[in-house]
Protein backbone atom coordinates (compact mmCIF):
# COMPACT_ATOMS: atom_id res chain seq x y z
CA UNK A 1 0.00 0.00 0.00
CA UNK A 2 2.48 2.70 -1.35
CA UNK A 3 1.48 6.18 -1.07
CA UNK A 4 2.48 8.77 -3.85
CA UNK A 5 3.46 12.27 -3.19
CA UNK A 6 3.90 14.40 -6.61
CA UNK A 7 4.12 18.10 -7.05
CA UNK A 8 1.64 20.20 -8.67
CA UNK A 9 3.82 22.26 -11.19
CA UNK A 10 2.89 25.55 -13.58
CA UNK A 11 0.32 26.93 -11.27
CA UNK A 12 -0.09 30.62 -12.96
CA UNK A 13 0.74 34.06 -10.85
CA UNK A 14 -1.77 34.42 -7.77
CA UNK A 15 -3.32 37.32 -7.47
CA UNK A 16 -6.24 38.37 -5.20
CA UNK A 17 -9.66 36.93 -6.27
CA UNK A 18 -7.43 34.34 -8.21
CA UNK A 19 -9.68 30.70 -8.04
CA UNK A 20 -7.21 28.20 -6.56
CA UNK A 21 -9.19 25.21 -6.71
CA UNK A 22 -9.82 25.73 -9.97
CA UNK A 23 -6.22 26.98 -11.10
CA UNK A 24 -5.23 23.49 -9.47
CA UNK A 25 -7.23 21.09 -10.92
CA UNK A 26 -6.34 22.59 -14.31
CA UNK A 27 -2.45 22.64 -13.51
CA UNK A 28 -2.75 18.95 -12.35
CA UNK A 29 -4.99 17.99 -14.97
CA UNK A 30 -2.30 19.69 -17.71
CA UNK A 31 0.60 17.71 -15.89
CA UNK A 32 -0.81 14.44 -16.42
CA UNK A 33 -1.81 13.64 -12.89
CA UNK A 34 -5.53 14.52 -12.60
CA UNK A 35 -6.18 15.17 -8.87
CA UNK A 36 -8.32 11.90 -7.72
CA UNK A 37 -11.07 11.45 -4.80
CA UNK A 38 -9.16 10.48 -1.89
CA UNK A 39 -6.15 12.79 -2.83
CA UNK A 40 -4.88 14.95 -0.13
CA UNK A 41 -3.95 17.89 -1.63
CA UNK A 42 -1.51 20.50 0.44
CA UNK A 43 -1.14 23.81 -0.35
CA UNK A 44 1.74 26.31 0.49
CA UNK A 45 0.00 29.18 2.75
CA UNK A 46 1.72 31.94 0.47
CA UNK A 47 -0.32 30.79 -2.00
CA UNK A 48 -4.12 31.18 -0.39
CA UNK A 49 -2.78 34.31 1.23
CA UNK A 50 -2.11 36.15 -1.80
CA UNK A 51 -5.57 34.84 -3.45
CA UNK A 52 -7.29 36.16 -0.78
CA UNK A 53 -5.59 39.44 -1.26
CA UNK A 54 -3.38 39.38 2.26
CA UNK A 55 -0.48 41.57 1.18
CA UNK A 56 0.85 44.90 2.80
CA UNK A 57 2.47 47.72 1.79
CA UNK A 58 4.89 48.37 4.01
CA UNK A 59 4.99 52.30 2.88
CA UNK A 60 1.40 52.14 4.35
CA UNK A 61 2.54 50.45 8.28
CA UNK A 62 2.68 52.99 11.03
CA UNK A 63 4.82 51.78 13.45
CA UNK A 64 4.52 52.46 17.20
CA UNK A 65 7.06 53.51 19.21
CA UNK A 66 7.61 50.06 21.07
CA UNK A 67 8.05 48.70 17.60
CA UNK A 68 10.26 51.51 16.37
CA UNK A 69 12.50 51.01 19.43
CA UNK A 70 12.97 47.57 19.33
CA UNK A 71 13.56 47.23 15.56
CA UNK A 72 16.16 49.99 15.53
CA UNK A 73 17.57 48.05 18.08
CA UNK A 74 18.09 44.61 16.61
CA UNK A 75 17.97 46.37 12.80
CA UNK A 76 14.43 45.12 11.46
CA UNK A 77 12.28 47.49 9.37
CA UNK A 78 10.28 48.73 12.07
CA UNK A 79 6.82 48.74 9.74
CA UNK A 80 7.64 44.56 9.51
CA UNK A 81 7.70 44.50 13.68
CA UNK A 82 4.36 46.42 13.64
CA UNK A 83 2.47 43.83 11.87
CA UNK A 84 3.97 41.11 13.79
CA UNK A 85 2.56 42.82 16.45
CA UNK A 86 -0.81 43.59 14.96
CA UNK A 87 -1.04 39.79 13.89
CA UNK A 88 -0.37 38.32 17.15
CA UNK A 89 -2.47 38.21 20.12
CA UNK A 90 0.91 37.81 22.73
CA UNK A 91 4.55 37.83 22.47
CA UNK A 92 5.85 34.21 23.62
CA UNK A 93 9.68 35.15 23.73
CA UNK A 94 12.16 38.28 22.56
CA UNK A 95 15.06 38.12 23.01
CA UNK A 96 17.76 39.52 20.39
CA UNK A 97 16.61 39.74 17.43
CA UNK A 98 14.25 36.51 17.81
CA UNK A 99 10.19 37.35 18.04
CA UNK A 100 8.33 34.40 18.94
CA UNK A 101 4.30 35.34 18.85
CA UNK A 102 0.91 33.50 19.03
CA UNK A 103 -0.99 34.80 16.50
CA UNK A 104 -4.66 35.59 16.43
CA UNK A 105 -5.23 32.00 15.23
CA UNK A 106 -3.00 30.70 18.15
CA UNK A 107 -0.42 29.54 16.10
CA UNK A 108 2.74 29.46 18.36
CA UNK A 109 5.87 30.51 15.57
CA UNK A 110 8.50 33.59 14.60
CA UNK A 111 7.09 36.70 13.16
CA UNK A 112 3.66 35.62 13.37
CA UNK A 113 4.13 33.74 10.33
CA UNK A 114 4.84 36.59 7.79
CA UNK A 115 6.39 36.02 4.96
CA UNK A 116 9.12 39.33 3.55
CA UNK A 117 10.75 37.13 1.00
CA UNK A 118 9.08 36.10 -1.72
CA UNK A 119 5.23 38.50 -1.80
CA UNK A 120 6.60 39.38 -5.91
CA UNK A 121 7.90 42.89 -5.23
CA UNK A 122 10.17 44.33 -2.39
CA UNK A 123 8.44 46.43 0.11
CA UNK A 124 5.53 43.78 0.95
CA UNK A 125 5.05 41.64 2.49
CA UNK A 126 2.52 38.26 3.17
CA UNK A 127 0.43 37.50 5.92
CA UNK A 128 -1.09 34.01 6.61
CA UNK A 129 -4.35 33.64 5.64
CA UNK A 130 -7.37 35.46 8.01
CA UNK A 131 -9.02 32.04 8.72
CA UNK A 132 -6.89 28.90 6.72
CA UNK A 133 -10.00 26.51 7.41
CA UNK A 134 -12.05 28.63 5.97
CA UNK A 135 -9.39 28.94 3.24
CA UNK A 136 -9.00 25.35 2.68
CA UNK A 137 -12.60 24.81 2.83
CA UNK A 138 -13.39 27.09 -0.27
CA UNK A 139 -10.57 24.78 -1.82
CA UNK A 140 -12.23 21.68 -0.84
CA UNK A 141 -15.69 23.40 -1.90
CA UNK A 142 -14.13 23.90 -5.84
CA UNK A 143 -12.57 20.62 -5.95
CA UNK A 144 -15.94 18.92 -4.71
CA UNK A 145 -18.22 21.26 -7.23
CA UNK A 146 -15.73 20.24 -9.95
CA UNK A 147 -16.53 16.02 -8.78
CA UNK A 148 -13.04 15.86 -6.85
CA UNK A 149 -13.50 14.76 -3.15
CA UNK A 150 -10.24 15.64 -2.05
CA UNK A 151 -9.52 16.60 1.25
CA UNK A 152 -7.28 19.93 1.36
CA UNK A 153 -4.35 21.26 4.15
CA UNK A 154 -3.38 24.49 4.34
CA UNK A 155 0.63 24.64 5.26
CA UNK A 156 3.15 26.69 6.50
CA UNK A 157 6.80 26.67 7.31
CA UNK A 158 7.64 26.23 11.08
CA UNK A 159 10.18 26.38 13.59
CA UNK A 160 10.36 24.65 16.36
CA UNK A 161 11.32 24.75 20.24
CA UNK A 162 14.63 22.47 20.43
CA UNK A 163 15.34 21.16 16.72
CA UNK A 164 17.09 23.48 14.04
CA UNK A 165 15.83 23.45 10.53
CA UNK A 166 11.80 24.07 9.84
CA UNK A 167 9.54 22.03 8.72
CA UNK A 168 6.05 22.42 6.67
CA UNK A 169 3.05 21.71 8.64
CA UNK A 170 -0.36 22.31 8.60
CA UNK A 171 -2.23 25.57 9.23
CA UNK A 172 -5.88 24.84 7.91
CA UNK A 173 -7.55 21.52 6.78
CA UNK A 174 -11.06 20.79 4.83
CA UNK A 175 -12.40 17.32 5.23
CA UNK A 176 -9.55 15.42 7.01
CA UNK A 177 -9.16 14.81 10.73
CA UNK A 178 -6.21 16.44 11.82
CA UNK A 179 -4.64 14.10 14.96
CA UNK A 180 -5.70 10.03 14.34
CA UNK A 181 -6.15 8.92 17.70
CA UNK A 182 -5.28 5.62 18.98
CA UNK A 183 -6.69 5.88 22.21
CA UNK A 184 -7.91 2.71 23.55
CA UNK A 185 -6.63 0.41 21.06
CA UNK A 186 -4.15 -1.75 22.28
CA UNK A 187 -0.82 -3.22 20.69
CA UNK A 188 -0.51 -6.86 19.96
CA UNK A 189 0.30 -7.68 23.18
CA UNK A 190 -1.96 -6.28 24.69
CA UNK A 191 -0.54 -3.27 26.46
CA UNK A 192 -1.89 0.07 25.61
CA UNK A 193 -0.52 2.49 22.92
CA UNK A 194 2.21 4.87 24.64
CA UNK A 195 1.23 6.61 21.55
CA UNK A 196 -1.87 7.85 21.66
CA UNK A 197 -2.39 10.69 19.32
CA UNK A 198 -0.61 11.21 15.58
CA UNK A 199 -1.00 14.66 14.57
CA UNK A 200 -0.65 12.86 10.93
CA UNK A 201 -1.81 16.49 9.03
CA UNK A 202 1.57 17.92 10.28
CA UNK A 203 3.07 14.93 8.47
CA UNK A 204 1.25 15.31 5.50
CA UNK A 205 2.52 18.90 5.48
CA UNK A 206 5.99 18.17 6.00
CA UNK A 207 5.81 15.01 3.76
CA UNK A 208 4.10 17.31 0.98
CA UNK A 209 7.30 19.50 1.22
CA UNK A 210 9.55 17.33 0.21
CA UNK A 211 8.37 17.30 -3.35
CA UNK A 212 7.45 20.79 -3.21
CA UNK A 213 10.59 22.19 -2.44
CA UNK A 214 11.36 26.11 -1.45
CA UNK A 215 13.49 27.25 -4.79
CA UNK A 216 11.42 24.61 -7.29
CA UNK A 217 8.51 27.29 -6.22
CA UNK A 218 6.17 24.14 -6.62
CA UNK A 219 3.11 25.18 -4.40
CA UNK A 220 0.58 22.99 -3.79
CA UNK A 221 1.68 18.83 -3.77
CA UNK A 222 -1.01 15.84 -3.64
CA UNK A 223 -0.88 12.56 -1.29
CA UNK A 224 -1.89 9.86 -2.78
CA UNK A 225 -2.97 6.65 -1.23
CA UNK A 226 -3.20 7.98 2.36
CA UNK A 227 -6.24 6.28 3.80
CA UNK A 228 -7.46 9.10 6.02
CA UNK A 229 -10.80 9.87 8.35
CA UNK A 230 -12.57 12.22 6.49
CA UNK A 231 -14.44 15.15 8.38
CA UNK A 232 -16.95 17.93 6.68
CA UNK A 233 -16.34 19.95 9.80
CA UNK A 234 -12.43 19.15 10.60
CA UNK A 235 -10.89 22.20 11.53
CA UNK A 236 -7.25 22.71 13.01
CA UNK A 237 -8.17 23.54 16.47
CA UNK A 238 -7.37 19.84 18.19
CA UNK A 239 -3.92 20.63 16.64
CA UNK A 240 -3.55 24.19 19.15
CA UNK A 241 -2.48 22.74 22.48
CA UNK A 242 -4.35 24.44 25.48
CA UNK A 243 -1.98 27.02 26.98
CA UNK A 244 -3.37 24.89 30.44
CA UNK A 245 -2.02 21.84 29.07
CA UNK A 246 1.27 23.66 27.62
CA UNK A 247 4.89 23.99 28.98
CA UNK A 248 6.49 25.91 26.98
CA UNK A 249 4.53 29.19 26.37
CA UNK B 1 8.72 13.65 -10.00
CA UNK B 2 6.70 11.73 -7.65
CA UNK B 3 8.15 9.97 -4.12
CA UNK B 4 6.77 6.57 -3.28
CA UNK B 5 6.63 5.61 0.18
CA UNK B 6 5.92 2.12 1.04
CA UNK B 7 6.25 -0.10 3.85
CA UNK B 8 8.13 -3.22 4.87
CA UNK B 9 6.23 -5.89 6.17
CA UNK B 10 6.68 -9.04 7.50
CA UNK B 11 9.82 -8.77 9.40
CA UNK B 12 10.54 -11.75 11.73
CA UNK B 13 10.42 -10.68 15.63
CA UNK B 14 13.41 -8.44 17.11
CA UNK B 15 15.82 -9.98 19.29
CA UNK B 16 19.26 -8.79 20.87
CA UNK B 17 21.75 -9.46 17.77
CA UNK B 18 19.10 -9.30 15.36
CA UNK B 19 21.04 -8.20 11.93
CA UNK B 20 18.44 -5.41 11.10
CA UNK B 21 19.96 -4.69 7.30
CA UNK B 22 20.12 -8.20 6.48
CA UNK B 23 16.51 -8.44 7.58
CA UNK B 24 14.93 -5.01 6.34
CA UNK B 25 16.89 -6.48 2.94
CA UNK B 26 15.26 -9.76 2.69
CA UNK B 27 11.49 -8.55 3.85
CA UNK B 28 11.71 -6.22 1.26
CA UNK B 29 12.52 -8.68 -1.34
CA UNK B 30 10.12 -11.04 -0.03
CA UNK B 31 7.78 -8.27 -0.43
CA UNK B 32 8.73 -7.48 -4.06
CA UNK B 33 9.68 -4.12 -3.48
CA UNK B 34 13.70 -4.90 -3.32
CA UNK B 35 15.75 -1.56 -2.16
CA UNK B 36 17.22 0.06 -4.11
CA UNK B 37 20.53 2.68 -4.86
CA UNK B 38 18.78 5.84 -3.32
CA UNK B 39 16.19 4.70 -0.69
CA UNK B 40 15.61 6.46 2.39
CA UNK B 41 15.02 3.53 4.60
CA UNK B 42 13.35 4.44 7.96
CA UNK B 43 13.07 1.94 10.85
CA UNK B 44 11.68 2.74 14.33
CA UNK B 45 13.73 3.49 16.85
CA UNK B 46 11.90 0.36 18.99
CA UNK B 47 13.37 -2.51 16.96
CA UNK B 48 16.97 -1.04 16.95
CA UNK B 49 16.67 -0.99 20.22
CA UNK B 50 15.44 -3.89 20.93
CA UNK B 51 18.20 -5.65 18.31
CA UNK B 52 20.86 -3.48 20.59
CA UNK B 53 19.23 -5.05 24.16
CA UNK B 54 18.00 -1.86 25.23
CA UNK B 55 15.66 -3.75 27.10
CA UNK B 56 15.28 -3.29 30.73
CA UNK B 57 13.55 -5.82 33.06
CA UNK B 58 11.66 -3.03 35.73
CA UNK B 59 11.73 -5.58 38.68
CA UNK B 60 16.20 -5.25 38.14
CA UNK B 61 15.76 -1.53 38.81
CA UNK B 62 16.10 0.12 42.38
CA UNK B 63 14.19 3.68 42.25
CA UNK B 64 15.96 6.39 43.82
CA UNK B 65 14.35 8.24 46.89
CA UNK B 66 12.96 11.11 44.42
CA UNK B 67 11.75 8.96 42.29
CA UNK B 68 9.96 7.03 44.30
CA UNK B 69 7.92 10.31 45.78
CA UNK B 70 7.25 11.62 42.91
CA UNK B 71 5.75 8.38 41.58
CA UNK B 72 3.62 7.87 44.62
CA UNK B 73 2.32 11.12 44.36
CA UNK B 74 1.46 10.93 40.27
CA UNK B 75 0.73 7.19 40.61
CA UNK B 76 3.38 6.50 38.14
CA UNK B 77 6.24 3.05 38.16
CA UNK B 78 8.64 4.16 40.82
CA UNK B 79 11.30 1.77 38.41
CA UNK B 80 10.22 3.47 35.01
CA UNK B 81 10.72 7.31 36.62
CA UNK B 82 13.77 5.89 37.91
CA UNK B 83 14.89 4.97 34.22
CA UNK B 84 13.81 7.99 32.84
CA UNK B 85 16.13 9.94 35.39
CA UNK B 86 18.80 8.14 34.67
CA UNK B 87 18.17 8.76 31.05
CA UNK B 88 18.60 12.12 31.14
CA UNK B 89 20.97 15.13 31.56
CA UNK B 90 18.52 17.09 32.65
CA UNK B 91 14.87 17.51 33.51
CA UNK B 92 13.53 20.43 31.32
CA UNK B 93 9.72 20.21 32.71
CA UNK B 94 8.44 18.94 35.36
CA UNK B 95 4.73 19.52 35.99
CA UNK B 96 1.65 17.24 37.60
CA UNK B 97 2.29 13.58 36.14
CA UNK B 98 4.31 15.16 32.88
CA UNK B 99 8.02 14.66 32.79
CA UNK B 100 9.93 16.61 29.61
CA UNK B 101 13.51 15.83 29.76
CA UNK B 102 16.79 16.34 27.87
CA UNK B 103 18.40 12.79 27.32
CA UNK B 104 22.46 12.08 27.10
CA UNK B 105 21.73 12.30 23.43
CA UNK B 106 20.36 16.18 23.66
CA UNK B 107 17.08 15.06 22.68
CA UNK B 108 14.17 17.01 24.18
CA UNK B 109 11.00 14.86 24.70
CA UNK B 110 9.03 13.13 27.73
CA UNK B 111 10.03 10.59 29.80
CA UNK B 112 13.45 10.21 28.51
CA UNK B 113 11.72 8.27 25.27
CA UNK B 114 10.98 5.19 26.58
CA UNK B 115 8.84 3.02 25.47
CA UNK B 116 6.51 1.12 28.25
CA UNK B 117 3.90 0.29 25.03
CA UNK B 118 5.42 -2.67 23.66
CA UNK B 119 8.64 -4.37 24.46
CA UNK B 120 6.96 -7.48 23.85
CA UNK B 121 6.32 -8.20 27.63
CA UNK B 122 4.65 -6.87 30.48
CA UNK B 123 7.37 -5.39 33.50
CA UNK B 124 9.70 -4.80 30.79
CA UNK B 125 10.66 -1.41 28.62
CA UNK B 126 12.75 -0.25 26.16
CA UNK B 127 15.52 2.78 25.83
CA UNK B 128 16.11 4.69 23.10
CA UNK B 129 19.54 3.23 21.32
CA UNK B 130 22.76 4.76 23.09
CA UNK B 131 23.93 6.18 20.01
CA UNK B 132 21.11 5.72 17.23
CA UNK B 133 23.83 7.81 14.37
CA UNK B 134 25.87 4.90 15.34
CA UNK B 135 22.81 2.09 14.64
CA UNK B 136 21.66 3.98 11.67
CA UNK B 137 25.49 3.66 10.08
CA UNK B 138 25.48 -0.31 10.93
CA UNK B 139 22.23 -0.35 9.30
CA UNK B 140 23.43 1.54 6.74
CA UNK B 141 26.48 -0.17 6.12
CA UNK B 142 24.88 -3.69 6.19
CA UNK B 143 22.99 -2.55 3.27
CA UNK B 144 25.49 -0.58 1.43
CA UNK B 145 27.97 -4.26 1.96
CA UNK B 146 24.85 -5.96 -0.06
CA UNK B 147 24.96 -4.09 -2.44
CA UNK B 148 21.88 -0.78 -1.77
CA UNK B 149 23.38 2.23 -1.56
CA UNK B 150 20.52 3.59 0.45
CA UNK B 151 20.00 6.06 3.12
CA UNK B 152 18.88 5.39 6.53
CA UNK B 153 17.24 7.35 9.21
CA UNK B 154 16.06 5.88 12.64
CA UNK B 155 12.90 7.35 13.56
CA UNK B 156 11.24 7.88 17.18
CA UNK B 157 7.53 9.52 17.81
CA UNK B 158 8.05 12.66 19.41
CA UNK B 159 5.83 15.11 21.16
CA UNK B 160 5.93 18.99 19.99
CA UNK B 161 5.54 22.14 22.13
CA UNK B 162 2.33 24.01 21.25
CA UNK B 163 1.09 21.34 19.51
CA UNK B 164 -1.37 18.41 20.24
CA UNK B 165 -0.80 15.03 18.36
CA UNK B 166 2.83 13.58 18.33
CA UNK B 167 4.86 12.83 14.92
CA UNK B 168 7.55 11.30 13.96
CA UNK B 169 11.13 12.56 13.98
CA UNK B 170 14.87 11.97 13.36
CA UNK B 171 16.90 10.86 16.13
CA UNK B 172 19.90 9.44 13.83
CA UNK B 173 20.87 9.36 10.34
CA UNK B 174 23.58 7.41 8.10
CA UNK B 175 24.55 8.65 4.27
CA UNK B 176 22.08 11.94 4.37
CA UNK B 177 22.12 14.85 5.85
CA UNK B 178 19.66 15.53 8.09
CA UNK B 179 19.19 19.37 6.88
CA UNK B 180 18.67 21.47 3.64
CA UNK B 181 20.07 24.74 3.59
CA UNK B 182 18.86 27.40 1.55
CA UNK B 183 21.30 30.64 2.91
CA UNK B 184 22.73 32.66 0.18
CA UNK B 185 20.29 31.35 -2.62
CA UNK B 186 17.23 34.05 -3.63
CA UNK B 187 13.61 33.29 -4.92
CA UNK B 188 12.96 34.52 -8.61
CA UNK B 189 12.52 37.77 -7.27
CA UNK B 190 15.64 38.30 -6.19
CA UNK B 191 14.98 38.02 -2.55
CA UNK B 192 16.69 35.99 -0.06
CA UNK B 193 15.00 33.16 1.16
CA UNK B 194 13.25 33.82 4.65
CA UNK B 195 13.52 30.05 5.17
CA UNK B 196 16.84 29.14 5.65
CA UNK B 197 16.61 25.74 6.94
CA UNK B 198 14.35 22.33 6.13
CA UNK B 199 14.86 19.81 8.36
CA UNK B 200 14.13 17.10 5.85
CA UNK B 201 15.13 14.06 7.85
CA UNK B 202 12.34 15.12 10.50
CA UNK B 203 10.10 15.32 7.45
CA UNK B 204 11.46 12.10 5.54
CA UNK B 205 10.43 10.05 9.49
CA UNK B 206 7.34 12.05 9.03
CA UNK B 207 6.17 10.71 6.23
CA UNK B 208 7.66 7.32 6.89
CA UNK B 209 5.16 7.06 9.67
CA UNK B 210 1.92 7.86 7.18
CA UNK B 211 2.57 4.40 5.70
CA UNK B 212 4.17 2.61 9.38
CA UNK B 213 1.40 3.59 11.64
CA UNK B 214 1.47 2.35 15.05
CA UNK B 215 -1.16 -0.15 14.88
CA UNK B 216 -0.40 -2.01 12.16
CA UNK B 217 3.20 -2.49 13.35
CA UNK B 218 5.21 -2.12 10.01
CA UNK B 219 8.16 -0.63 11.83
CA UNK B 220 10.40 -0.37 8.44
CA UNK B 221 9.32 1.97 5.54
CA UNK B 222 10.91 3.60 2.41
CA UNK B 223 10.92 6.60 0.42
CA UNK B 224 12.02 6.35 -3.22
CA UNK B 225 13.04 9.55 -5.60
CA UNK B 226 13.58 11.81 -2.71
CA UNK B 227 17.06 13.47 -4.39
CA UNK B 228 18.91 14.29 -0.72
CA UNK B 229 22.77 15.22 -0.21
CA UNK B 230 24.56 12.53 0.26
CA UNK B 231 27.16 12.67 3.23
CA UNK B 232 29.65 9.35 4.85
CA UNK B 233 29.63 11.39 7.88
CA UNK B 234 26.38 12.80 8.63
CA UNK B 235 24.99 12.63 11.96
CA UNK B 236 21.78 14.24 13.81
CA UNK B 237 24.01 16.68 15.46
CA UNK B 238 22.60 19.92 13.34
CA UNK B 239 19.00 19.42 14.27
CA UNK B 240 19.72 19.41 18.21
CA UNK B 241 19.80 22.87 18.92
CA UNK B 242 22.22 24.45 21.04
CA UNK B 243 21.07 25.86 24.66
CA UNK B 244 22.29 29.40 23.87
CA UNK B 245 19.80 29.62 20.76
CA UNK B 246 16.80 28.11 22.71
CA UNK B 247 14.21 30.16 24.04
CA UNK B 248 12.32 27.17 25.55
CA UNK B 249 14.64 24.94 27.77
Amino acid sequence: MALQIFGVPGLPEIVPGSDLATMILDAAHTAGTPLADGDVVVVTSKIVSKAEGRLVELADVEPSPFAREWSSRWDKDPAVTELVLRESKRVVRQLGPVMITETHHGFVCANSGIDQSSSGAHGRVVLLPVDPDASARTIRAGLVAAGVDAAVIVSDTFGRAWREGQTDIAIGVAGITPILSYIGQVDPHGHEFKVQAICTADELAGAAELVKGNVSRVPVAVIRGFVYQTDDDATIAPVLRDQSRDLFR
